[in-house]
């Protein structure tokens, strides 16, 4: 497995990491992130981590690799479904994740997103969408 | 890994499939689909195998599976995402993926169970949900 599948709903990316990243994959996930950002116009980007019960300061790496990405394309990056031992660890190892919003779970980090976004802005953006959908 | 994440949005939930399905791994994710359906009460759900390249019997089996147990638990199920590859793979293994509905990607999906489910029993059920979030 090469890649982890990138999700688009609505005016945000979801992304599930269910496996370890190595080097290869974490370099193909934030190529395709951000590819993904450029061409859908997303807003935001979930990344679930409910399943990582393992993170070490690579992972940590990559998740602010990603928000700084993010944020330079115009895109808010949260982090949801943090196990608690995950939590703890990263304070252990020194890492705040800076840049990276993050959320219990995906349903609070979509608030968090339109609350950041603020609901005038994604309007516009359906309105911009909606030729495209059309043309499909 | 022994658990794929499963996760909740709105009144549906949502499995990424991407890893290789093996016993324990699809019995697991069966038991966590279906309690997770009844504790949530979830209408729908979205099973994303866009990472998965390589189908056989067995998972075709599962997937129909999780759509049999979901419909008597009064869910909906739409596999959505897959590759060209492994529909005809599916075709040439003769699997119809019986009482399983498809979907090109998550929006789509989303919307079809929007379609299936009527918005007016969703309404219903936000009223009910409402309740328990403040008790959370």
């Amino acid at each position: 497995m090469e890649r982890i599948p990138i999700l688009k709903m609505g005016p945000f990316l979801l992304v599930t990491i269910q496996v370890d990243l190595y080097d290869r994959l974490a370099l193909n996930l934030e190529n395709d992130l951000i590819t993904m950002v450029s061409k859908t116009g997303a807003r935001g980007v979930l990344i679930d981590i409910s399943a990582v019960s393992i993170v070490d300061s690579f992972m940590g790496r990559i998740l602010g690799n990603i928000a700084s990405m993010s944020r330079i394309m115009d895109a808010e990056t949260v982090v949801v479904g943090m196990q608690p031992a995950v939590a703890i660890t990263l304070v252990e190892l020194g890492l705040t994740l800076q840049g990276v919003h993050t959320a219990l779970d995906v349903e609070k980090g979509m608030d968090l997103l339109h609350d950041k976004i603020g609901p005038d802005q994604l309007q516009e953006q359906d309105e911009e969408e909606g030729p495209d959908d059309r043309t499909e």
